[in-house]
């Protein structure tokens, strides 16, 4: 019997997995809540009130997970921790730290815990925002090729912004820094006393492209003090996903009850450590991870530069291919807005008559309709739009209310823009001839919802399945375990025999996807003539209403 | 003491309204609910289901009003009945009915009380579509000079397109039929033993242009059998609004406890009446029927063709000047529609709590938020565009939704869009130099909406009045009533005494026009967009809907 533990690390809690390595079975699992969670509002040390759009988090907390969890797991488990041959990690993306040479984060300092910039900048950490675009003038100004390997944009929320973040608004912290990390990179170097970047998060969070950073005169255009930041401040530390960064030190494997010196595999990122877990480890497979927002990764045989996704990197999902990354901004966020703040009473009285939630009745009353029926069309830019536009000042828009329109129809018409907006994603990277053979779904939306599975199908004409873990990043975690401590040879091997999928497959009905394919052409139109410059309106209301409100 | 009774013939009700001539104080009114309300589901007769779009009424019920409201309104006033002096009516247009020589109703004949076509049909009545495209495009391929008159086009809610389906569908009943005239004229037959057939409803709804119908020629090519339609089945009696038709009969005065021979005015139409009451008989001065839709009626002083209005005729509103008519297909409809379905619980419940309706609450809501804040632009063609664009086939349209939206927002989105409608209207009148210098308000609807005067006035940058009347249409025909009697010597004398208006004039705010104008400007864009033919999205979206439900 050999297990692994895969440790999947949330914005707002961490949970450990305990994963027999035979068959991808999940023999226990525990969860721990962050203490401090999202540090958005006052800084606990201090009280202190943050400004707008930021996000930090404690690094204790990451700590805690494992020392929380993995012992839970284990007793829970029963199994012997002899058996146990492997820890694997995954995090969310871009959360940096910056920390002093022995790996101490600075937020762990007296003299610095009342500072904001010494704590973890979580990946919705908006306030690097100027920084960013600076990051994004500069590159255009001096042509730097890398810049379309991100969709033309690099983003807020990413590595770079956020430390020039710190240079320009607190020269002292950054001064303090002897290595700016990834904490998911910073978590699997307390477990192991070795300093690792992982190459999926230097990929696509640190400008890392055919295996190094932008030159040192880029940093240097960005500020003076900025031309030397990878020597100084950051580092060239690469391993790919699946190696094993180092055996588990005695002093950690005490604290958690397991074997000193098993392998910890090198940190990974929730979404693209989700593609192993749904079988998806060959090219042209796209899994899209979908909640609040939906993230879609997906392996390439060839290197392109496809419009507007969030980014391309040699060996991002796994070492030999190379991950392609894409995204939509708003999903599952834009149906919690029309069931919160749309829907007439009549649904609520009816939903819980029915003993249903108000999301199961609506998806049942919009099964009901014929495709087109209710003559609608929606963008799906409630919160922006990350993949193809890259454009987070873009609205949501819906044509073709008349006074018979109900909100079933609406409902089911949002489910429907959200799916044209993955065909948008999926034309991106066919136009470039990177090919989209099936999509598989993961996370609790298509879990729940079989209409938007049905949808997604149609619209999109391609099969669709359905991750059959409900913890796929921390079995994905630790497939990646097993293939760092040689279980496998390789993470398609692991994902053979570890990976699950649900016997269900969704394939395209051709009558709805001809209907669809009338739709979708509307929608084309549509999300070009607000997306792409012909009518601005979507930006200039939000400066209108910046205005009224003195922002 | 001199009165006169205005009796305004509505929907589903007739209202008699007593007005003191020297002052337009209403001393007394009475309401009758047509027994047989909108025929459009069976015909009573025979239990026969109409076909869709049908909608008819029963000639019956409109003498029921005359015996069930004077009386009752004399008896409620204490007036002595011979100091009444005239009577007149306003009425739903264009109502058509069929009758025999005498003014026997075809529906009142035993042998056709089967018969749907025997009946009234009323103005919603839009089964004759096919018939007004016909004339529509054969006036087009003939090059007809009056349809410019109509905003380019002839709609399916008018005389000869309910005519011309009689001929179509029941020729058998078309040829039982002596005339075909309008109810409004129809009533003040019966009342007087004279035909007429008043200026306005032959200007607005029965082609009759610079004096008298389009040719025979036309007619012909409309159909074989209706070349002598005017001849044989309509005729030229037409008389100037405020006119004396001729003396009460004997039979009538007994039957209303009135004196015989008192002066009936010729008839006149709902919203055209309204002007005089709220003193709108001079050139430039817009008014507002506000409610499911929205009528506008004004008089110019010279003769302009207005892209989309409704029409424009001589002395359609008061005998000396031009009068003209646009409007819009959805307003107060569209606020009732959001309300009914799109507000969320704790708004229903809020609004319960303080003791108010949901529109005033979500009105006090929406008047919290600065011009602009919302970030968001409405097209207000939930049911189509009346004018400019005189195109149902329209539908609405809401941009600018983010996660943050909430109910109060889009409330307000929506009454400001049809504000920017209503701007529409009169940059489409200016823009042929028809001046617009001020807008009066009629109808519950600016009544009731403190917010909504405002926002109309901001948006048109024009100062709004309000009625003085909750029941305009009934006293501006007992306005009428007054001059036909020779109370005064024109409808302008009888407004400067007789009519209405509150105190308070709402003006435009400077800082609210200068938001309004650049958002106004948006709207002009995606009213151009969306329906001018750019992106006939909103067509299509029908047409696929349509189809999905099989019609």
């Amino acid at each position: 019997m050999v297990y692994t533990l895969g440790i999947d690390f949330g914005t707002l809690s961490g949970r450990a997995v305990l994963v027999d390595t035979r068959d991808g079975r999940e023999v226990a699992a525990a969860v721990f809540d962050y203490p401090h969670g999202v540090i958005d509002d006052v800084l606990p040390a201090t009280g202190r009130r943050l400004p707008p759009e930021w996000a930090l988090q404690h690094p204790q907390d990451y700590l805690d997970v494992f020392t929380q969890t993995i012992p839970a797991a284990l007793a829970q488990s029963g199994v012997d921790p002899a058996e146990v041959v492997g820890i694997a990690i995954d995090f969310t993306a871009s959360s940096p730290m910056p920390a002093k040479a022995d790996g101490t984060p600075l937020a762990f300092l007296d003299h610095l815990k009342g500072e904001p910039h010494a704590y973890v900048k979580l990946w919705k950490h908006h306030a690097s925002q100027p920084q960013a675009d600076k990051i994004n003038a500069v590159a255009r100004a001096r042509g730097e090729s890398w810049l379309k390997r991100y969709g033309g944009k690099y983003s807020s929320e990413w590595f770079f912004s956020k430390l020039l973040q710190i240079l320009e608004e607190a020269p002292a912290v950054y001064a303090e820094i002897d290595t700016f990390i990834e904490s998911a990179d910073w978590v699997i170097w307390q477990l192991t006393g070795v300093r690792t970047r992982n190459k999926c998060t230097a990929g696509y969070k640190m400008l890392v492209q055919d295996g190094d950073y932008p030159s040192r005169e880029y940093f240097g255009a960005l500020h003076p003090d900025f031309a030397d930041v990878i020597a100084q401040k950051v580092g060239r530390e690469f391993v790919p996903l699946g190696a094993n960064v180092g055996g588990l030190t005695d002093a950690w494997a005490a604290k958690l009850g397991l074997k000193p010196g098993i392998a910890v595999a090198v940190a990974n990122v929730d979404a693209h450590v989700t593609a192993p877990a749904v079988k998806a480890t060959q090219a042209g497979v796209m899994v899209m991870i979908m909640g609040t927002s939906t993230c879609h990764i997906m392996s390439g045989d060839k290197l392109q530069d496809v419009e507007g996704m969030c980014g391309v990197v040699d060996g991002g999902i796994v070492p030999e291919l190379y991950g392609y990354e894409a995204g939509q901004s708003g999903v599952g966020d834009i149906f919690a807005w029309f069931v919160d703040n749309a829907v007439p009473p009549e649904y609520h009285e009816a939903a819980k008559a029915a003993g249903e939630n108000l999301h199961s009745y609506l998806e049942k009353e919009a099964a009901k309709q014929k495709v087109g029926e209710h003559g609608l069309i929606a963008l799906d830019w409630w919160n922006g739009n990350r993949s193809t536009l890259v454009d987070t000042e873009l609205s949501g828009l819906i044509v073709g209310m008349t006074l018979a329109t109900r909100a079933p129809e609406i409902y089911r018409a949002l489910i429907e823009a959200t799916a044209y907006g993955t065909r948008e994603i999926i034309e991106a990277f066919e136009a470039r001839g990177v090919e989209v053979k099936e999509l598989v779904a993961a996370g609790g939306l298509p879990e729940k919802n079989a209409l938007l599975r049905q949808i997604y199908a149609d619209v999109t004409g391609r099969t669709l399945k359905l991750s059959g873990s409900a913890q796929a990043p921390a079995l994905g975690a630790a497939m990646h375990a097993a293939v760092a401590a040689g279980v496998y040879p390789d993470i398609h091997a692991a994902a053979e025999k570890m990976g699950k999928l649900k016997d269900d497959v969704v394939s395209p009905i051709p009558e709805n996807q001809k209907v669809y394919d009338a739709l979708y052409a509307e929608y084309k139109t549509l999300y070009g003539y607000f997306g792409r410059g012909a009518n601005d309106v979507m930006k200039r209301l939000k400066k209108i209403r910046n205005k009224a409100r003195g922002e």
